[in-house]
């Protein structure tokens, strides 16, 4: 069985003990286990057929600017084409939109076998992916159904702008402005860490882009809009400045446009930008995730195969042995399945539980699942994003001098996963957002959630585990003391914003131990 | 100031709160504070002004192979040479063999200002000055007198060349032969991982060998030889099989040699090889922590400048406020820096205790800061590897997007350092050694020599420092006991190794509180 085929196999055994999964079948019933394990499978396979050989080619080719447009590896146009049109780019878009309308679970499930087949390629899949869902929920009828369907089968695509030179995560100081002239919204600025900004993989790039509105000053004063490169089938005012010279992801240009009187069109209401944005960022931060995951995946497998055929050390009169019997490359190869495989446990926790929230019926059970889902996604996001670099990292280490050449993709693979705790919000952001709005401003409902139900599952195994289960259980006391003395420092901000990012930290041991003992019951391979 | 100068000078008042430094200068009165300081300048202007400028651009050309012969990148050749004729590669040689016969502890601070000028080239230099130590005290008086004061000179080079691509750190499976055919040594087998093993920087490059001699196995069967890539001015029977293509230190080209034949000569006594060689691996051991050093330098202070220059954040109405000033940003900056500093109070201690081991007059107490230097070395070369790595990490994280990107050099700074923990041993083998020799086969002498002097030291502070002294004083009697359950493993070896890298971990972490505090002396710049 193929390392792509495993992978597979191991999320469809996780997703059976994901008490979320069983429910969601149960609301969703084209998602049975024969159905699941076959889209899984076929995932698999595509990532491994299709993604996977462009992954190294593209990260040496990398992407040229050649006349003001970025050109793209060889064959990612190609792939990208095969990828939309076997379905899988729109997956979790509305069946109505030319899409699957699959639960975001099956998304997040397939998605780290493509994220581990080619991520930088992926980058423009996931703003084609973010755009769709969210054209479809907050764009005019007419537009939503010219573009969610194209971009859903790979004929367009799209790009999140948010950044300006002077406003990363500062998003209330954009600078951008739209002005309606002539009953035409005109959009003029500067746009920057745009992941494929430009591109010669489809003809059309819509780009749904934070612009000031009115006079209203930080957040209240954007509005969102879709600003397409061509309009009426000509160039619409827009320019690529550059494409940053980045460490790694050398296949997804990162573009800094400017836009000159550009042509756009108002999604949603004037004002709303940011929320209309953040139900996108949501699923963003969910595929950084499942980015991590991928590349935690491959690498995990590699230092395993690579320590099984390397031979070093023992008595110098005997054959040498498999460096995976050493002890402590023993150590080290268990750390790296289980930081990987209670990531995977996690994610697709996280997907039930963000599914379950839209497809409930009882408002109340909603509502906390919607508590829980925000109180979980930043950890998700940024742990997700740190095991994908660390695990990369762990595994060049059991390769020794080999993990630091580029003739294993293990070095390749920490290039490209640095940036994640980056971009979709930083670590120190998620972790701002983890204190101050999931603990304080929601009152630790999500909090509460989280100790309720991992405590009640835990419980479930203390006969069978009750070592484990008390070591958890402590872990989890910790934490809620810890999470007890943060809330106290409400009133001192900035000692609490000192321990934010301990606090995420912390609060992560605590899901981490909940997932490890889920993993106890799925039992050896 | 430059940021060179003020490493210099935050250099020289760390060796003033050093205790070792003080008895140093009384046995080495050329080292008064006026000479000390005005080394360190040099040391830092040179850095800055020839080093540095060829950081960025070597990184980028990288090394090249014509016709058979490594190119190294432009102005290279030119640097290393006068960095010789400066006098800093034979600083801590012995006058005799034209070095300057300065203690270690000078080399240990002025190495990271080079290091963090140009770790790649520096490479090169770190090999010749660890091959003259190796020849001024192992080879023939003849040959040391011709190779050694040519090494310092910079007129010739030498590598170190011991892996093979069947033996890595398990060196008593090396397998290349040394022959005696008409009185003459004739050396026959491949050599893997040599920096440096070919380049274009000086006329004639000596390797200094690990070969086998005679039939016994393991490492008592290998010899030691300096084998010349030139025999009477005509090649000796040495190819270059090619250049690793590496994840970073791209000035520095890592070869595979290949030996037909090829004349050496024998340094010391056959069968005694990997013991002299011994000696030299503990120079490189400190050294690669002066590497870590430098890089997690260079990276706190790109990051400290970043952040006191970039502006975001504030409420939207008043103009943002530098990122140095969120408590977030603040605890990474704390972090950065007092990772660095307690490194650098770490690689100053350890030099000190190199250098007195050798030069008190007194046995016991001789004997007494050999175990102490023993049990340091694998401590401080494994988390000085690891601090270059993390800082550079770490400052990435600071600098958000940007940071990410070849504008800023914290990429190239995480490229070039992410070998660290991997060659000179790995982290695994220095885990190892601190567990089965340091503790074990020692009796836990170093150890316990390494308690008595920092409860000592830290009592003294007490008074000072009552609550930090508490918090350094529990660390250290955990430690303490985690050394207790670690020497009763010694019947379950299996247990112990595998439980060996947490050991070191807890090791790191008592002589890091202990060095905090050492660094609260120094006070504020």
């Amino acid at each position: 069985m193929s390392t792509f085929a495993r992978q597979a196999a191991r999320t469809a055994r996780l997703l059976q003990v994901t008490p979320g999964w069983k429910r969601l079948q149960a609301l969703h019933p084209d998602c049975d286990d024969e159905t699941t394990r076959a889209i899984l499978d076929e995932a698999a396979a595509f990532a491994e057929g299709v993604l996977q050989p462009l992954n190294t080619p593209g990260d040496r080719q990398g992407c040229t600017v050649t006349d003001g447009r970025v050109r793209t590896p060889a064959g990612f146009a190609d792939a990208y084409r095969q990828y939309a049109q076997a379905g899988w780019l729109g997956m979790d878009v509305p069946e109505g939109f030319g899409g699957q309308g699959l639960p975001l679970t099956v998304h997040a499930a397939c998605a780290p076998l493509f994220e581990r087949g080619c991520v930088a390629l992926m980058m423009a899949a996931g703003s084609a992916r973010a755009a769709s869902h969210l054209l479809a929920r907050a764009a005019d009828a007419e537009v939503a159904a010219e573009w969610v369907p194209r971009l859903a089968s790979g004929e367009w695509a799209a790009t999140i702008c948010i950044s300006e030179p002077d406003a990363g995560s500062d998003v209330g100081r954009l600078r951008t402005r739209a002005e309606l002239i002539d009953g035409e919204w005109r959009i003029t600025g500067q746009k920057i860490w745009i992941s494929f900004g430009d591109h010669d993989m489809t003809e059309r790039i819509g780009h749904c882009l934070l612009a000031r509105t009115g006079d209203l000053p930080g957040t209240r004063g954007l509005s969102l809009f879709l600003v397409p490169n061509l309009s009426d089938g000509r160039p619409n005012g827009i320019s690529l400045d550059r494409i940053e010279d980045k460490m790694g992801l050398h296949g997804s240009p990162t573009c800094a446009l400017r836009f000159e009187g550009a042509r756009g069109i108002l999604i949603g209401e004037q004002g709303r930008g940011l929320p209309e944005l953040f139900a996108m960022i949501e699923l963003m931060r969910l595929l950084t995730a499942c980015q991590g995951l991928g590349i935690a995946s491959a690498s995990a497998d590699i230092a395993e195969s690579y320590a099984a055929d390397r031979r070093q050390g023992g008595p110098p009169e005997h054959a040498p042995v498999p460096i995976a019997d050493h002890p402590d490359v023993r150590r080290q190869l268990h750390d790296i399945r289980s930081r990987t495989e209670v990531l995977r446990a996690a994610v697709l926790e996280l997907a039930t539980i963000m599914d379950l929230a839209r497809l409930e019926a009882d408002d109340e059970l909603r509502r906390e699942l919607g508590d829980l889902a925000g109180w979980m996604l930043p950890l998700i996001k940024n742990f997700g994003a740190g095991a994908g670099f660390d695990v990369a990292n762990a595994a060049i280490q059991v390769l020794g001098g080999a993990g630091y050449t580029r003739d294993w993709p293990l070095e390749q693979y920490l290039r490209d996963s640095r940036v994640m705790t980056i971009y979709e919000g930083t670590t120190g952001m998620q972790a701002l957002d983890f204190l101050t709005r999931r603990l304080w401003r929601e009152e630790g409902r999500g909090l509460n959630a989280f100790l309720r139900r991992a405590r009640q599952e835990i419980d479930g195994l203390a006969v069978r585990h009750p070592a484990k289960v008390a070591d958890v259980l402590r872990i989890l006391d910790d934490f809620d003391d810890f999470s007890t003395r943060m809330m106290a420092l409400q009133a001192d901000p900035d000692t609490a914003l000192y321990q934010a990012n301990d606090y995420m930290g912390a609060a992560w041991r605590a899901v981490s131990g909940w997932m490890a003992l889920r993993l106890e019951m799925v039992g050896p391979e």
